[in-house]
């Protein structure tokens, strides 16, 4: 068994409302010191896998297919075994 | 100027229907090895402060008042420098 840290961002280049408003949101409360919030999506997958490379195929693939949108966002991963 | 990564996570003993959306989609997409998702949140916050502990006790702040629901979510971030 194995667990996938999945950490999805917006591309640099794009611009991110959400970000925005969670600053917007910040100051508001009074955090000033805060210069920019960009907001990604973290997941978690478990799953079986013949071994680590394997695992580490598998999540490629659902990360290009379904978790990212490759046109706008970058992912990266972490793999951790049990 | 310091980043904050920060992640938030729902609590283990909430559900996550989110996660069983993924789940079930990537089941469709032929991942059958899939176990369990999870879906949480992950923000970049950059800010000025002082010294490091300055910019944990203000990133700690942030979490506990806007970028998480203590109710049912855990968060979690490290730091950077620069």
């Amino acid at each position: 068994m194995y667990k996938a840290l999945v950490y999805v961002t917006l591309k640099p280049s794009i611009l991110d409302p959400q970000g925005t408003a969670v600053k917007k949101g910040l100051e508001s409360l009074g955090f000033s010191d805060v210069m920019d919030v960009r907001v990604g999506k973290y997941l978690e997958v478990s799953l079986e896998a013949e071994d680590k490379q394997d695992a580490r195929e598998q999540v490629e693939e659902m990360c290009k297919k379904l978790l990212s949108n490759p046109v706008i966002e970058d992912y990266r991963f972490e793999l951790m075994e049990g």
